[in-house]
């Protein structure tokens, strides 16, 4: 029996080494069109950076180890052109010349793309995108003499090339097109994200593409041009602005794939041709929460999708579940981290939520070092999690860890509220961040708890009594210019005033982070008002509402 | 309605905060029989050694705030000394003398006591517990002046305690009766713990227990006697042999309590009495996976068993679920957890298991700071994960946590193999140790990975043929003496030298942590030998089996 995998980096090594394992006697070829295999693309940024000095550490294999350890054929430099399914062959073309090998099983791993815009001068010398060994090298070289670096696309990868060149020196310049960086996340926690950068001197401007990139005036670097035609000259430009599948084998060879060209395979990643099978960022995979299909070029899943198209080949796969494009990103000191369904893909999906913010500490409050991880969560209107978002210095990976988990169990308000987590003060609370979730939600369906949101504060503004009931300390550094301050431990003897202030209208209350004005909001709405609690305090108030104008000053309301 | 909380820390005041969110006209009253009510016990031992500073920041509440916040009656120093449960009254002396208050519902959260070994000497000034904020202060400023301390008992505090005073410059001895340090560990994952008390300056003594504690001859501190002679002079003695179900109020009420005195409750923290619940360390549990009830003194079951006492209450609880005992420790660098059934307690249960240990690092290994993070996994035969434990540097709770969500979703192998976890180079690796643990139980069922034990090393070594398969550098270093060494990537052209050493005896094959020994594994075992792959390879063999004796030297087999 004769295995040929096409792309020898993630799943096509996965698959190819798990062949091995499960059968000591195929033979198992590996084409790969570069000139390495098996490398860690995610440390790329990081070599760039110099958190990793040797290009070495990021081989993690070569062709003589694979051969020695799992008896691998692995031929780089050598690239697939064709696939003769009729005749179960495939053409390649590589240092020997071209030549046509048959298989028994084919497994594609032809992997993404990086996407170019249709710009001028992306063909520049100082134009570069991050996706090889070579490209990283390159990159981190040129770095050296340069000053000035524009990134184009503030996704996963483009941020983590802004912070590299940063820590490398250079002025950086972060251009987005969406209006904020890191586009899968919810605009109120990327804007932290966005903080953070800035906070260690990277530009950041969204809402803008460039237009153009030619030779710069100068004679050094490119001047980079803008959408809304502004420009800057720069040393580096690195293009990040997203990857497409790389099926054009795979269509070419009359295989299915959908309308964005990626690769439709079953939940054993087969293709509609029974002898190919299909893995990585080239395929179409199922969302978990929405059921929407598509790439996810994470390589997570392209390394279990691998080793399940080896099983299959094998007669003992697993059926693949269905992904939940978990995701982490390092940005300076900071942690972004998704899991599930965004309220964004929800609303899209057309799949009823709602969102939950809080500002919990990563663990006890008492112990050196506490810091809020800052967690959103979208429950379904029973409760049921449908998906989570995380920032923070701290315990971010680790909470949405449970909560993807948590994802896979289909777990809801009562599964997150009665989870039994690892305490001890170093590493949490008695109440974790995630049983709060599952609190705040349980609230939710009791009635005891009432949000309100950043969409809900104009209306607020004009037609609800705004109660901050924060310390007045906290009051007079900056607050709503419409809110009245009254603290919340002094809630219960101001309820007449409250009465006459509110004048029947509804109260809407808010504290710094949710916790105290949930207090508030329960004794209110026990005493017959149309309370409500704003959802994650200020803290989400303001970074989901950041043009908002707070006033400073002491408070004025009637009984002082 | 008035509600009476019996105990103001982690359950009963949990208790009283949600009765009060839930029902603004109820009157709460809570008696604390301290000086202190909503402290951090958790947090006592990191005050002793200096971590927290300040007194004052261990007192979470004070029933000054208690009452602003949230309207409580919150009454210490003051101790309920009777129930009458036909009157609906507890009888309470405190400050203003004997009382008789009446209750419509009454919430028990009495904790537990520290237990006393019975030896002479407990009652001397050098002596103490460490339970509450009036033992941590006493204790951390006893330490100054002091030089030498004995800690008695290696759970948990003991742990904690023991590296405070290290912290704080004590020479530390740590007596434990037990043959390992924080017994509920499984001997192998405790052996890592030993050893990074010992790298810190602990003296760690198993296996035996103080008999007696006495003034020293000198005059100053006092004599601590082991059970086995000898002795050692001490300025300071803290005792931390476990705790008891503090359970008099109950049993003498009538109320049912369990063989070992631990109050027994419905899943809604209702007694037998209807009017009566409890909570905390003083109640029986049951274990999700053994089915087994008993005292589980832990804060985070203990905070939601207060506020699910306030929702029957109020007549909106959801039943409890059982416990997994989920705990974590901090231990000088290192980090200690489990969650579930450990092997002893399923041996206990008469529960059938397979046992599986890892080393895989926390981050991708070619990004700076990448550690190994030890697990262990106990499934069932048919894959369902039983229970877990790690230890580490960094990212073990991380993983517990995940494997605690796990088990309460009842999860297999394959649902380990296919967690979709938070992946970039700072953080994890494409396929995470989770991940990891849930492909090795699918070999285990698909049987292409069979393993070896510590408790196989001994017949191994008389009957089978132990193939070394690290590289001959490692080999040299320290090897089994029966061992012979074929690194793993010479296996397929060794095959017919294995076939004459082995001479028809079954392969035993290892490795340095289980990987490369399961590549030779798979040749073998399709080659047709009777294999086994040493389950968590040497590291796991020298932490199970410390008194090995391994050779050193260059490999003397029949090719060399």
């Amino acid at each position: 029996m004769r295995i040929v995998v096409v792309g020898g980096v993630a799943g096509g090594m996965s698959a190819a080494a798990r062949a091995r394992r499960l059968n000591e006697s195929a033979e198992i070829i590996v084409f790969e069109k570069g000139p390495d295999v098996s490398f860690a693309n995610c440390g790329l940024p990081y070599h760039v950076g110099g958190d990793i000095q040797s290009r070495e550490a990021l081989l993690l294999h070569t062709p003589q180890t694979l051969d020695a350890s799992l008896g691998l054929d692995v031929r780089v430099n050598t690239e697939v052109t064709a696939i003769d399914r009729a005749a179960k062959t495939v053409k390649v073309t590589g240092p020997q010349g071209t030549d046509v090998v048959s298989y028994d099983a084919l497994v594609l791993s032809p992997g993404a793309t990086a996407f170019t815009p249709p710009i001028p001068g992306m063909d520049l010398p100082q134009v570069t995108h991050l996706r090889t060994v070579d490209d990283a090298t390159a990159l981190a070289a040129r770095v050296e003499g340069a000053q000035t670096a524009a990134v184009l696309g503030a996704g996963f990868i483009g941020l983590e090339t802004a912070e590299a060149l940063r820590e490398r020196g250079l002025d950086v310049a972060l251009i987005e097109m969406a209006p904020q960086v890191l586009p899968p996340l919810a605009p109120e926690m990327a804007r932290l994200v966005e903080l953070e950068l800035r906070a260690n001197g990277v530009d950041v401007v969204t809402g803008l593409a460039a237009s153009a990139v030619a030779p710069a005036a100068s004679g050094k670097g490119v001047t980079v041009t803008l959408s809304n035609g502004a420009s800057a000259d720069v040393d580096i430009v690195v293009v990040s602005v997203g990857v497409r599948p790389n099926s054009s084998l795979a269509s070419d060879a009359g295989l299915a794939v959908d309308e964005r060209g990626a690769i439709l395979v079953d939940d054993e990643q087969r293709t509609d041709d029974p002898s190919i099978w299909a893995v990585g960022d080239a395929i179409a995979v199922r969302n978990q929460i929405t059921g929407v299909t598509g790439p996810v070029p994470l390589a997570g899943p392209a390394n279990r999708q691998g080793r399940r198209a080896a099983e299959s080949i094998m007669g003992v796969a697993k059926p693949a579940k269905p992904v939940l494009g978990t995701a982490i990103v390092k940005v300076f000191g900071l942690t972004a981290a998704m899991t599930g369904a965004s309220p964004r893909m929800l609303d899209q999906a057309g799949i009823e939520h709602v969102v939950h913010h809080t500002h919990h500490l990563n663990h006890a409050g008492y112990y050196p070092g506490a810091d809020q991880v800052h967690l959103m969560a979208a429950f379904a209107p029973d409760g049921t999690l449908l998906g989570a978002q995380g920032v923070g210095r701290a315990g971010v990976d680790k909470r949405i860890d449970v909560l993807a988990t948590s994802l896979r169990a289909g777990f809801g308000a009562d599964d997150l509220a009665e989870l039994e987590l690892a305490y001890a003060p170093p590493f949490g609370s008695a109440k974790d961040p995630v049983n709060m979730l599952g609190f705040m939600m349980q609230n939710t369906l009791l009635g005891t708890l009432k949000l309100w949101h950043a969409e809900d504060v104009e209306w607020a503004r004009e037609n609800a009594f705004i109660l901050d009931v924060r310390s007045a300390g906290e009051f007079t550094r900056g607050h709503l210019p419409e809110a009245v301050n009254i603290p919340h431990d002094e809630i219960r003897e101001n309820l007449e005033l409250i009465r006459e202030l509110a004048a029947g209208r509804p109260v809407r209350v808010h504290c710094a982070s949710g916790f105290r004005s949930y207090l508030a909001h329960r004794i209110l709405d026990q005493e017959g008002f149309d309370s409500a609690n704003f959802d994650g305090g200020m803290l989400t108030m303001q970074t989901a509402l950041p043009e908002l104008d707070l006033v400073t000053g002491v408070a004025q309301h009637a009984n002082a």
